[in-house]
């Protein structure tokens, strides 16, 4: 699941255990380790694991902080996740004579094992309830405002306590929408170097088109190893390698970091985003990608600046694909109504809770007015005004027009005390604008130029060429013209002429001119003001929501699993394949199926091998099971997971849902959504057969 | 310029000519051959053709029933067209062994010339002017449908005496919108033989990418020849061969029959296509061209059987991005606004013509009608029933659909007097009709599920998952599970079942069940209410547009062109280039730069070179001029028409206009709009030194 995962998160939530299908109980849920699903384990499977064993898998586990998930697969450091978790880190290593990402990579040696920079690796060591203490910070009387800052500063000081007794990076953990609190306390690992990695063409074999989909043939990892003190850390809990890999039916554990999902979203949320937001965001991809296609195929020079844009949308594209079918289905969508209809009934039934009610009322208001606001915010603002990938709102997309704004904001808000700044800049993100603002990544001016005209194009026919906004925007030239100006008119492609202006300050700016940063003042104006009225409306939902989840966990309890926020948890599931149109879907394919595959497409892009695969062939037993779907509950960040078998035992690890699971985010099914996963089995065999890493093979499979 | 003639024109109207350059006086007009713009050319280029050069060239020149242009260029009754004219014909001739579309064809003896089938060419031989007597028809007092049926009458009669007396094709031609009434009488030719084609990768060289652009390398022609008495015939006018090409500024001319043009909509009307149509169509076209190309991408066959969609959906999407382009260029804009206002006011200072305004009014109107009404129409009726890759109304895409469609309508309307029904099933229409619902066309299972789902989907996203229709019309079902049932559970792919339900009466057909029939009732009232409601706002802009269209004629008289109405036109022009985003786009281009192109794509497709090119590279004069851009006035339909000079001699062939030219559809701009060329000497050297043509070769050069 590339980029499946955003670093941005909206606030957790408690949700109802309700399963689409009424099959026995189904396996769902993202469970924190210190309130694992026991009973659920007990009553389905039989299986009741021991304290030592859920410590063991929680001590194993491993955060990416790129956003992904991993496990310690050897007592000498060694720790697996996924090619596309590390991709980043593959990319920084090279220059011009080396391309890891693209050609892979073997230390043989330690000597040769390569340190990453910017990579943090998280261990979770102990968890502690700190609700009361937090809570007990407020007091009867306090405005909501005070309480909210009494609640933040009894955080921060537990937080600062922890650090100093322990060491340990210790985050205060918001669950249940403010039902809990707790305490997550992490060992960290800043020494991390590579020891191997796949090509890229085998890790994300088949491309775009098998990107979300099953069967599958995908060797999607990348092997690290920890350091301390310049020698391999001694790893005490690690994953014994089972070279078996799972069998069908068996029951498998998955243990990593979702990101983020929003299970408690109102039906009425819900609806507008199947019927309003979804429909506009895939218009959005689509046209991008017609637009990256287009540009892409008449040169190889342009297929290269636009690679990066391309691959991000049809990501995009197939993931809200994939989750507005999901929408539209109407068992799904009875399972949703069955939900908020449980909780809606329970509610009106205790007098206490009675006025919840209109939470539900304000939010569909609130979306309402969100719904209205939407093409001005789009096109001016756009929800996420720093993050990867982001390209300018959608009518000014592009590199230039966001160094722009970002520049004249930075100067404006920099005047402001830092508590009133928009967020992005804030003191404590000062660090990643400028990472962002400075960056060398290479613009090209007629990619530039196509993006922009493009989009005030898109524009000028969502607001008609005659709003006057879109009028003072085009300057009296056609969309094409006005980009051409603007971006070689611009002196935003010069690092160092960003960086002067950073400096400068309000009156400095005020006297400063640029085309490209003028068309930013004169857009901010309205886009501030949209961006205030979304804001406005979010706030509004976000408080009616936690009103809904504390009724929530008043009635309930922690006896289910709180949303996902980027914090470990237990999943587990069954190995077993699933029925659509009528064709039954097995678990496992197998290498035999890959050299098919690549047969079948006479070895084209993306389902050419590598070459090293076509030469290995005959080294291969080509039966060995390659990947496999279980119905554990996982959503983006649970990238790079390992699966482990009743017996604590490695047996694979999870690199992609196919498109029936990009539903997972509002709600669990199991009629069809499935996780994907690497098979230990085919990672031992390529490593020995197709890399001749036996060394590093043998390291694994040691502690069999 | 494949696809870029439709079959389907609406009514000529009488346009001002008014170039948007103020340079000298532009290159405009499409203008009948009895009306040639001789003050023009003699003013700008003192040359005056005389009638002499103007009937040979008349003669020389020849129209295709599939929907193009071309010329005689022997004695001995040699055709030349674009590859893409001839395009059906080629594909018609396949079997299992031979695919003439792909690998081109040459006759190397008379015995050897391949007839076609369905393939009919008109040469337009005299006009006439009976514009007195249509009018005499119609008396005073009519009321005007009892007028239209009298003229209606007037032009059937005018037509019969001519075709019983000359034994010619007559056809009373509307121009000026009823301002005039011209008589066309024309030779038919329907014994027509296959000679020589290209290869399809050389005709259409560079595809998508380089489809409506220049610099260009296409060889995009086909040779055919005429019989009479199953002899070839022998031809007068026929084009001397100058095997040179023209020179840089040269004065051209370009005879051939442009399809349609509508260059006298009203502002409204533009408006109203520029902000809500275009972006429509456009936001249809990019969703469908993702859908297709991602279904590609996944396997050979796929691609095959996605081939001609995506192909149309592509030209498509690239000619409307160009007509919208054009229509935001504030310059085009300006002559637009300039144009109306000149006739408006001329309209107002004079009292006869006054109540002519109130005409501008209801087109307006009208056209906020349509505009409000389109979302029902265009998802459940859509414009054009029966066309060229008509694929069902947006909601409902697919064969089958399209099938249960008119097989429900055929039924329902033969029951109707002739005069009552939708003109699709008209008895004159019955051939036709016919024709598409016996076709053998291969139905594909996953592709129409594939196509139906997407449809579907975008249905529920347009009008909202629980809107009733969006309900009844999934019956519980998500949009894919209920394209599944529907396509798996539908006879009609049986063409003899097709058959069979087309002979029943209603009675029958009413007792008879088939889930896509079923679903074709079920949308048969709301989409006939939609199309009604079109219908009428369209007959109202039809009356208005006639209305202002006198007022015109009689402001301005015949001095001017009428709009194209796919009838023989003479358009002059200078071979020139232009200049894009500061650079000087040159007129010509060579073999040269064809072979580079190969090179910079590492012959990769849609840039590969048939292997013969890559054979016989080192037999050609690289610096032969290939093909060529000119600033005559062009659209859809003149592709394959001669390029003449002054000497009327064939110098170059019509097959395409850059994107800039898209604009032309409503106004004429020499800015940067240009007609694309193959060189004449282009022509002559690849039939001699890569296909070894050197009879054919010999037969087009025999008179120079």
């Amino acid at each position: 699941m590339p980029n499946g995962f955003r670093r941005f998160f909206l606030g957790p939530v408690f949700v109802l255990a309700i399963a689409i299908d009424a099959s026995a109980v189904a396996d769902e849920g993202m469970w924190p380790f210190n309130a694992p699903p026991l009973k659920q384990l007990k009553e389905k499977y039989q299986f009741e694991p021991t304290p030592q064993w859920l410590d063991h898998l929680q001590k194993a586990s491993v955060r990416f902080n790129s956003g992904g998930s991993g496990s310690f697969v050897s007592a000498n450091g060694l720790v697996i996740t996924n090619h596309h978790v590390a991709a980043d880190c593959l990319q920084k290593f090279g220059d011009e004579q080396h391309n890891y990402l693209r050609d892979g990579f073997y230390a043989k040696t330690q000597s040769e094992e390569k340190k990453c920079v910017d990579l943090e690796l998280n261990v979770l060591e102990s968890i502690e309830d700190v609700t009361a203490r937090v809570n007990s910070a407020v007091k009867s009387g306090m405005s909501s405002d005070a309480a909210a800052g009494a609640r933040r500063n009894a955080i921060a000081q537990i937080e600062k306590e922890s650090k100093e007794k322990t060491g340990l990076r210790s985050d205060v953990v918001t669950l249940y929408q403010g039902g809990a609190y707790h305490l997550y306390r992490y060992k960290r690992y800043d020494d991390v170097r590579l020891v191997f990695a796949t090509e890229q063409q085998i890790a994300f074999y088949g491309g775009d088109p098998d990107n979300f989909e099953y069967p599958r043939f995908d060797l999607d990892i990348c092997i690290f190893r920890v350091y301390e003190n310049g020698q391999p850390a001694k790893i005490d809990n690690f994953l014994k390698w089972n070279s078996r890999g799972p069998s069908n039916v068996e029951l498998t554990f998955v243990s990593g970091s979702p990101g983020k999902t929003d299970r408690q979203l109102t039906l009425d949320e819900l609806a507008d985003t199947r019927d309003r937001y979804l429909p506009y965001v895939l218009r959005m991809f689509n046209r991008r990608e017609v637009l990256e296609l287009s540009y892409s195929a008449r040169s190889f020079g342009n297929a290269r600046k636009a690679r990066d844009d391309l691959f991000g949308d049809q990501n995009n594209r197939k993931r809200y694909d994939g989750y507005l079918a999901g929408l539209l289905d109407p068992q799904t969508w009875s399972a949703l109504t069955a939900r908020e209809q449980k909780l809606r009934d329970a509610i009106a039934r205790d007098p206490k809770l009675r006025s919840t009610t209109a939470a539900y009322d304000r939010i569909k208001n609130a979306q309402a007015e969100i719904a209205k606001n939407a093409p001005l915010y789009n096109y001016l603002e756009q929800e996420r005004p720093i993050t990867i990938g982001y390209r300018g709102p959608r009518a000014l997309s592009g590199n230039l027009f966001k160094y722009a704004r970002l520049l004249i904001r930075a100067v404006d808000e920099r005047a402001k005390p830092n508590g009133e700044r928009i967020p992005e800049f804030r003191d404590s993100a000062r660090e990643s604008l400028e990472l962002e603002l400075f960056s060398t990544e290479p613009i090209y001016d007629d990619y530039e130029i196509l993006r922009l005209t493009d989009s005030l194009t898109d524009f000028a026919s969502q607001f008609a060429a005659n709003d006057p906004l879109v009028q003072k925007v085009l300057a009296g030239k056609s969309p094409h013209a006005r980009a051409v100006e603007l971006v070689t008119g611009t002196k935003l492609k010069d690092v160092a002429v960003r960086k002067d202006i950073y400096g400068k300050d309000a009156a400095a700016l005020q006297a400063f001119h640029d085309p490209m940063i003028d068309l930013a003042r004169l857009v901010d104006g309205p886009a501030r003001d949209a961006r205030k009225r979304y804001d406005a409306q979010e706030e509004i939902k976000k408080q009616a929501y936690s009103e809904i989840a504390k009724a929530h966990f008043a009635i309930e309890g922690a006896s289910s699993y709180p949303d996902a926020t980027f914090t470990l948890r237990l999943s587990y599931g069954t190995v077993r394949g699933y029925e659509q149109d009528g064709k039954q879907i097995p678990p496992f394919t197998d290498f035999a199926g890959l050299y098919q595959r690549s047969v079948e497409h006479d070895n084209k892009s993306p389902f050419d091998l590598p070459q090293r695969w076509i030469d290995k062939k005959a080294n291969l037993n080509l039966a060995t099971h390659f990947n496999f779907v279980s119905d554990a509950d996982i959503i983006g960040g649970n990238s790079g997971s390992p699966v482990v078998n009743k017996a604590n035992e490695f047996v694979g690890i999870i690199f992609d849902g196919n498109i029936q699971s990009l539903v997972l985010d509002c709600i669990f099914t199991d009629k069809q959504a499935r996780a994907v996963s690497v098979d230990s089995a085919a990672i031992i065999e390529a490593l020995r057969k197709v890399y001749g890493a036996s060394g590093l093979a043998d390291e694994l499979e040691s502690a069999k």
